[in-house]
């Protein structure tokens, strides 16, 4: 149903195989979900992806898991389905309990429905809120 | 600029007027801000989102802060430019860093990218995501 | 602030301005707002687009106040502000009074939060639901 | 597929049966569809959603069936499949004839497209638009 | 699973007959796609899609292979799942190498990535940019 | 009125001094525009964008040019204000005519309309579309 074939292992060329090999070792285990059977078919952006990814979603001034509470807003917002459900189960392994997914989709419907208010009222920002 | 009038506190009916008082209550500032202008046409629906937002936004499983930075991933994807400019100064007031600041918009921009990219491919959500 | 310019009257060509002559008639007025404008440059699509916009937005099954309200609702979604001043200002034109204006913007909001609570959630189509 | 569990009947705690029987009630039907069963898991906001629903969608200035074409077409922009299922039935439900559902979807075709097209073209709002 | 049913040929009546030969002999195929049999409704809307459709992507300034990847450009944007399998389905009949696939890919997930950041921080647009 | 200070070239820090440096010699002018003085706050993410943005728009299976034609689809489709400014003027520099911006803008169009009709109906993928 992909626009293109998703890569088993062994259709992997090196450049390809490599990135796998990262991911697993990163992650700990040897499951690589199909995001990244899709995207091996560019070894290069399927690299540029990895690392970016790894780089921005590591422990910093925001923790893992509220970065990827933060990854479902938007791909709430955006309609991706593959999204919403890989990286609700990455917030999930990293702790994310049933009151926090419910606190999470409960302010996603809010701002969905103040950003749907403001929009159609056209409302001018505050002088107060600039910068 | 709006397509209807912001009012003015004078202008106010005293069901929208009673939401105002609440407002600069729970807040603890004179200030109201242009949204809450615009929805004073309504008393009905400027105190249910009122009210609801209050419910949602109060510190629960999840603190207030990174309700804000959920609501500012929404906004962005909504491209609503008033809401981004309302709850980037929510969150700041609230104590987000700039270092924190930085790390929320590169989760958005890598989650926008990772949406596009997966949509692009159509790829087929993993059996192990699935509940 | 356009990425073309706004095409005064003197600066149509023939098939644009025999467009101009028909929205004119049509809406007698002899205002053109800056979307006709904007278009002139394509006097193909000029015309396919006012054509079809007569045709789709006329009286029907569906009243055109309703035509505008929905015109309007599909705008919010898209973020379209001048899409949402000018619908908005044409379904005043043809009756929408405050009170319907307040509820259009009320349906909008809620339908934007449950499209955002069912995305979230990825609640599955009923069985009931399909045709 | 959900990204949580569909409450049955014997798995909701009372808070949450409550605002079943009162869906069923109110609607007329035994039947609950599966929004409600999935935003089970949090009874305070489902409380919430569905009383404001109930309020937003009754009749009013606009009559229930208008409500749920508007509703339809912030679906479509918002690309929420499941919502588009679940109104367009309600609209059927409400009276929508096949004629009038022609003229919804022709009317969010025309609305898409000018939404497009103003905004590549970045159009400013004209001064006879603003408010 | 339409929110319509997909009629067959021998439910058309003779004007949505009219356009449905005209696909094929513009297509030189026998096979129509779905999309035309759920227009097939509404004849009068359908044809006009189709004439627009033949006019707007036939070769001109810019080549229908050209014009087929901005389509899949936008229904990604949009996520229009059936528009982008059958967009990249026509880029690939036009001449679409898995090179261009991944370069177009590749490019919608940049632009995806910098309109979140653009949006995020609100970036003024240059004087430079504008007319 | 951007959500951060857009930084002066004597507020960068030397990584960001780095990139801006970059820019400039691989633009061929000393003009930086305003997205990349947002970005500089964050000089990893500045840099990471800043290379990978070089990468995916540079001369490979597509021209850059066309490049440029998808970026202000995605950008439009998004309603990223600034990035269709940024990206039409960069199309322009880069060889799109009028008449290539006008058949740009009716593609988009079109796609916008179609994406709408297909959603609204809920329209099956085909199986000859499928991989």
């Amino acid at each position: 149903m992909a626009t293109v074939t998703l890569l088993d292992d062994d259709a992997l060329g090196p450049e390809a195989r490599a990135v796998f090999d990262d991911i697993r070792a990163t992650r700990g285990t040897d499951y690589v979900n199909n995001f990244w059977r899709a995207m091996a078919h560019d070894p290069e952006t399927l690299r540029a992806v990895w690392e970016r990814l790894k780089t921005v979603m590591a422990p910093g001034a925001l923790d893992p898991l509220t970065k990827e509470m933060i990854y479902v807003a938007v791909s709430v917002a955006n309609a991706c389905s593959y999204c919403i459900h890989s990286h609700s189960a990455a917030a999930k392994a990293k702790g994310m309990t049933p009151e926090m997914h419910a606190e999470l989709v409960a302010v996603i419907g809010m701002a969905m429905q103040t950003n749907g208010l403001v929009t159609a009222l056209q409302v001018p920002v505050d002088d107060a809120f600039k910068e």
